[in-house]
């Protein structure tokens, strides 16, 4: 779907909501809207706005990214910030004078909230936004859909890559970089995210970061990684034992693989994110490790890592037809270790469809 | 220098300005005054916030990175977020009610800040700040400057290595992944930002991402990386030329090097960010391009690949000896390319003392 499509449906959004002008700042949906992929550490740092009106489409950028801007985002017209943006912004709406200006609150420091109130004076009212340009992210389309299966499909061969290599002995840190040499050689831009290779006591911290702790035997290692195609990220999570696991982990293994497998059978199209993350957690609670489950089930896939839906204890995110997301019930005991499992879905048909093929069965959990 | 001396130091400017709670969300921020290293996704996802008043050090954070803050946090009592940060802290508050908390203007998001707020209701009042952590980390300890020397060192030693292999008809991505991989390798956590190669054409775009052009004989070569050590960054930039380069090439050569130079030679402890970049910007000037140097003259670089100082056409910041910044000079021409060399420099006893060795001079310019 072309980007004026896009454009197009949002704006019919905008009409809506009465909304004269959208100020677009969170980088993935300002790619989603233009095509431009400029490199930013926001939200201090901005390659570049988006704003966006029923007749005008403008990229504002710096005179580092102009050049990049106009030949990623044919359609928008590309204005240099000379100054700072809140003087720029408020030239250009000085002659269009929009009573509300949409900006996304999640995003917007509130610095530059001030600042562009301040420029504005009181031509304009600003208008937070929550959940719009979020909310068509979430649904993909075809072609990013395709983007999303090549991402998961790179994501499985690296972990091939994995079983082939890892041994005891063997750091952390050094697994995780054939993971990501094994992606990065076969075509993945950049990681999704810093691949996770948490060994032994590591294991029950859910975002650990590789380190020199070499891999044992007998203990669980999670394996949390994903690729990155045409922008669009994967997010996969298995847990492993090298040689023979015990009894202990088979059981809870056993358990987390059931809470997964119930979400994925049970999930329909028209549910709630809440509802999706009882499914699996019921079956972590029944066995009285509901405690140890301090995450939510997942989190949509995209441009960005993590974004809409949620699937967690509150969300009231409704599942629908189109979106992906991630399903990844863990237990974590502190000074023992965790086993987190993650399959990365989609919604079709009304049912869930497994996007990532990596083996998790009990058989093919001992490595 | 510990944590606690930093706390201790911050205390005292808040005190100063009658604040009686700080709120740190920047994520280098909250490492430098805690040691916590939790990846996050900022704005929108955090994994903690510092709560620094009087008498209490806190650390809050969700279910997923306890276990870590508590490892790498010992000087801080780690709180779990339960429900969310607003209403944890309006929890904590409630029995202090300091009149004025601090935040920081630049990182809190519109949403987070309004959340709190009211979760606060009027027992406090919320006070945003600009550059009171950031000032002190822009002032490097020894500690600090030794990483940022060991970043430096490996990420010349990859230009060395790029030297031996770089050929033309190697693709740019294939290039930068040489140098990203020989960083991993050597020690680099992850990259200081994502290497940049541009070649031809495409090095007039000082954030080009690597493609798939290869690259050609007498083309400018802009190659700009660094890496990564116990946190700290470094950031090198060199032009090359495979083969032999024109006359057009070798006379902006001259002029962006001599930019540099004079910079480098005539920074002096005490001068604004401002008058630094002239330094260097009248050069340029001189022969014409002064609009082709679209950037400012150099950033901060510690933690955080871009902190302060900046030196730019309008910077206010006062340069002062112990701080760490980036001297690029960089003319770019659309159409043509680019030249851009960048020294890592730290000022001491009053002066410039360069960080970065990787050879620069004209001669060893063409490879």
């Amino acid at each position: 779907m072309s980007v004026m499509t896009r454009i197009n449906r949002l704006r019919e959004g905008m009409s809506g909501l009465g909304l004269g002008a959208f100020l677009i700042s969170q980088p993935e949906s300002r790619r989603y809207l233009s095509g431009f992929t400029g490199h930013d550490h926001p939200p201090m740092d901005s390659a570049g706005y988006l704003l966006i009106t029923e007749t005008k489409l403008l990229l504002l950028t710096d005179g580092r990214t102009t050049e990049q801007a106009e030949n990623e985002a044919p359609d928008h017209e590309v204005i240099q910030i000379l100054e700072k943006l809140p003087v720029t912004l408020s030239e250009i709406l000085s002659s269009l004078k929009p009573s509300r200006v949409a900006f996304e609150g999640n995003h917007l420091s509130f610095r530059l909230h001030e600042e562009v109130r301040g420029a504005l004076r009181n031509n304009s009212v600003l208008v937070p936004t929550y959940d719009v340009v979020d909310a068509m992210r979430a649904v993909k389309e075809p072609e990013e859909l395709e983007a999303i299966e090549a991402a998961a499909m790179l994501a499985d061969k690296a972990f091939t890559h994995l079983l082939g290599i890892i041994t005891p002995g063997m750091t952390e840190r050094e697994a995780a970089w054939e993971m990501e040499a094994f992606m990065r050689k076969h075509g993945s831009e950049g990681l999704a995210f810093d691949t996770i290779i948490a060994s032994g006591p590591n294991s029950s911290k859910p975002h650990h970061t590789p380190g020199d702790r070499p891999l044992q035997s007998g203990e669980p290692i999670i394996v949390d990684w994903g690729a990155r195609v045409n922008g669009y990220c994967s997010d996969i999570t298995r847990t492993i034992v090298l040689g023979e696991a015990d009894k202990k982990f088979k059981t809870l293994y056993r358990v987390v693989l059931e809470a997964q497998t119930r979400a994925e059978e049970r999930i329909r199209a028209g549910i709630l994110g809440s509802k999706a993350d009882g499914l699996a957690r019921k079956v972590i609670e029944a066995v009285g490790f509901g405690a140890q489950f301090a995450h939510g089930l997942g989190h949509g896939v995209g441009l960005a890592i993590h974004e809409s839906p949620r699937l967690g204890k509150k969300s009231e995110d409704v599942l629908e037809d189109g979106m992906v997301f991630s399903v990844e019930p863990g237990v974590y005991l502190p000074g023992w270790g965790g086993i987190r499992i993650e399959d990365l879905v989609t919604l079709q048909g009304g049912r869930v469809s497994v996007l990532s093929r990596a083996p998790k069965q009990i058989e093919s959990m001992e490595v």
